[in-house]
């Protein structure tokens, strides 16, 4: 960490602040510029965390210079992390594809989709039961029903299950259910959600929120992995920016970012990402191409019936032609898909 | 709701198009122009909520011609609401300001600040016990310890009394203690947590989302409002842009925006608006100019000892000086103030 | 500015970094912390402007931590310009209005303008001849004859005048009509515009760039006032954000933020700011709150018939009702107004 | 274009909208539902370009339901567009690369940078001789001095030029060195400048606005075409968002709207889209994998000597490994290269 001071701080100011960082147990450098001095922190920043420097009388600016997040550093972990799901590895190399419709919506939707998603070679089937929406109004998902459709599907083709969690409410009963719980982007930084996650025994996967810097979603990680969970996997599922074309804008550079900050692996949803199923194919491949560990894209047997996100589905043709191009550019980029 | 035909749009494309809907118990209107076909949709548009017209054959977009809010609405509850809390009113040209510490740190602490916000005429005490941190290594709150220290400074001051919830667990608990309960902006969209406030009866303050639009933050509302709770309060405070000089981008276009579709109170929040305490009187008088509801503004004892945001925090005599101008301003643009 | 290296770097490449800045005539300050070494530069650092250090081994980030303008900030110059347009001041404590059409249209169009502007008391008349329009099949001005019907106005009405310049072409023809040359958002970094602005004897007023930030901002000024010319105006007219219910965010903070980096005067344009008629009353209101150096409205005599913008221009009753509540803002706040 | 009443217009606001409609020659469509009126608009739109509907009486919004670009558009033009460069063909399935140093910096610079273009087999060199800078103080180019470097390298190479032209007063010069001439990002709506081009007999490469919807960034080029050049080549170079982790948050999303919309080729820009050149790589492949006509990748035989954008430029080994990659992606997904 670095302080700035203004033109106009006197030795005083400087005296004072260096004595209240020593009292933080940090030792202190000071540089004279010739415009501006520099007081730099060494020690353990912990202490400091937080602390309002800003507040100093001569103080112009606080620089971080070091990144807050620790156990998703690669500094600490420089290796990749690859998570074993019952089987299938995220991570590491491996490309892994998660389909299945937005929502679980009956016993017969779930069950075509599962098994045409396990026909394309596809090792994850996804599927909300608790759907958050921006209406009160509209559908909200079949709940404990939806899970234990999902978990027959699992029964039948033998593919991992993915589903969201809302709240911690439901937190035992989705556990008991899915093999990798899903932290929707409007949740990633419900940290009450987050620290109980820290204690639970199935990898979580985390969606970006929609207006998170990547250090934020680090950060995000940072409360479940320093509950004790090492199993975090990434999800990019589109930013907020002023562009109106799509319904988000899917943030590719975040894999590259990602690779050069941290460990955890980190999977692309061009579905949310775009919210137009015309677009999924080809940001499907860019993810591949791109260097990610694997995608989610929702697929449906019916996009003009379903309950929510039809317009972003791709019917079970389209999948299974993306699923096809997205093997040959796996190969060619030196990725494992099973 | 309007559907936009494109170009390619068969005649049989709008055919269907008009069964479907009709099958929704809508009626169609089609006009044909010269590039393109515009089907409209006449009836309640309830039935077509999140229906995936543009999964259809032949059709290049969906246009929303009104607003999905309805309770929030100035169309459904053309008078501004006024939510009384314990005799303080907030709404329909009175004014109010909130001020208080960022977080309850210690009795002392809170006490000091408490009677302070009380002498400049303010009259509601903010202070957070449960505090959102973006590092899990943060500070974050007293818990009920910082209720208690609340309520007792409401026993001495009579100021009444606003706190954050951070989730559903402690609502009970926050609920018996605090007079307004405070909704976070990342919790803005935690819809398990909206449709539980919906049932409770205390009002609500319910914070903009850092990447809300002003439509999302009143289908947010239409949460709480739908689930019987009529009392809530909006609140402004900043979004997430890409400049970088203020924390957020306080958007004060939010308040008159409000007023124009909605009749539920709006405060404005230029603490965490622009994360600058140096800023905050400027942004403090543009939020009464602008014809808010009030004003919630972070103030500290000293601020450079506060365990978070001290850098947003006024000390005791900028909040003096301040209320002063606010009383003048408010005075001049014709508002009621205590 | 400030060099972080990385976990990895070696003295070796500490020292190569280190001669590298000795050449470049600057000295170096090391400080070694427990996870990261920190390279202080000291010196005049117009010598690293550019300077790619970050491609250098073990180099982690670079920190910059004075601003890059020098002639727009308040260290070289700390008391607040006051700019003369022909008797109307601008700056320290003065507030203008500068009201009219978005273009000219006719004459009888921009006179009836003008006499309405005067009557309320603003002091200064705007007016496009050279529009800049997202379509090139839109109407773009009337050119020439547009300012000769701005320059009548002034003769007749007394008022000063503030036209937009879209192009060095047209630069003597604008410069030898205005009292004011405009310089739009979307001409903000046109750096071989705002060169030869430098060595004209006009005020120019400078709009914000839609997605610049504050110090592009000021960047942009220093390239005028290091030409030579020292009257520069800055005017805040919104920014893009995520938010849609706005044509743009008008983004007010930036009135505080200036203040605090510069001596140059602000002007705050609700009507591009909002892009809507029915806010630029609040924002308005809002706009001298917060201390800002005057406004700049939009006002037609007949919007539903106006070439441009009508959609955000006030009535001529409308803009004197707005007039009045500003001169009682503007006393309430101390400023000084005609 | 859809006109939207509110809840209050009465029959009159009705009548009075529908004449000034006609007035302006077009047909009206009314709609009355339940809660709104719905006016509908048939006929050349062109006639209501711009006609501020929104300032009648009852009007709550107004809809576009068409885009405003027309010879951009693939309505007008439904095969893609291939533009030859002296041979070398943008667009249509052939995959082109420009690669070469962020500004020509000497002779000697510039003729190793071509030959290890030429080497990889990349057919286009870039390398600015004008330079848009931030600063008044930083290197802004060898001007003319460049130009005849550049060509050289040509007469050498057998390469082809893009090269940037930041204003009118340059385009005769410009025009006759290179081969494309680049518009930069910040003169995207320069439209004094957009005109001119559309007389010019030279490809024209337009980059995307930092702030610019695609729909802007096709009108952009709509003002080219409408100018009577047919030749335009678009280029996505990042847009800014909230995210800093990047310099700019390049769009990928971009490339299957562009598509969905025009026949305009549209290349990708890594190196200005992510500002490190550690992202380049991974964003490179990404780029081909999505579907784009090319893209254009900064290299400098020297990064830490560079006098502009360094930090984002490989090095030539890296460049060559990063070539060698690309081709190998070019061909998973069928594109021609040369």
């Amino acid at each position: 960490m670095v302080i700035v001071m203004n033109k106009q701080a006197t030795d005083q100011d400087i005296q004072s602040l260096k004595q209240a960082i020593e009292e933080l147990g940090m030792q202190v450098h000071i540089s004279k510029g010739e415009e501006r001095t520099i007081v730099g922190l060494i020690g353990n920043k912990r202490n400091v965390e937080g602390f309002p420097f800003t507040s100093f009388s001569g103080v112009e600016s606080v620089v971080h210079v070091t990144h807050p997040f620790k156990l998703a550093s690669l500094d600490f972990h420089p290796d990749p992390t690859v998570i074993d799901v019952g089987g299938v590895k995220i991570g590491g190399g491996n490309f892994v594809v998660m389909a299945g419709p937005c929502s679980v919506e009956s016993r017969e939707q779930l069950m075509e989709s599962a098994l045409a998603v396990k026909e394309t070679g596809a090792q994850i089937l996804r599927g909300g039961a608790f759907k958050p929406r921006t209406s009160p109004y509209a559908f909200n998902g079949l709940g404990e029903e939806g899970l234990k459709i999902l978990a027959e599907a699992r029964e039948v083709t033998g593919l991992k299950i993915v589903t969201e969690l809302m709240d911690l409410e439901n937190l035992e009963l989705v556990a008991q259910y899915t093999d990798i719980i899903q932290i929707g982007a409007r949740n990633m930084q419900n940290f009450s959600l987050l620290r109980e996650l820290g204690r639970v025994d199935k990898p979580v996967m985390l969606k970006r929120g929609l207006s998170a810097t990547i250090e934020e979603w680090l950060m995000a990680a940072e409360y479940v992995l320093s509950g004790g969970n090492q199993n975090v996997i990434l999800c990019e599922r589109g930013i907020r920016t002023f562009e109106t074309a799509t319904r988000n804008t899917l943030d590719l550079n975040a894999v590259p970012v990602v690779r050069r900050l941290s460990h955890l692996p980190v999977i692309v949803d061009p579905s949310h990402g775009t919210g137009v199923s015309a677009y999924v194919p080809a940001m499907s491949k860019a993810g591949v191409a791109v260097g990610s560990d694997g995608l989610m894209i929702e697929m449906h047997p019916n996009p003009a019936k379903a309950l929510s996100d039809g317009a972003q589905s791709l019917t079970i043709p389209q999948f299974s032609q993306l699923m096809r191009e997205i093997k040959v550019l796996a190969n060619a980029v030196g990725l494992q898909m099973a």
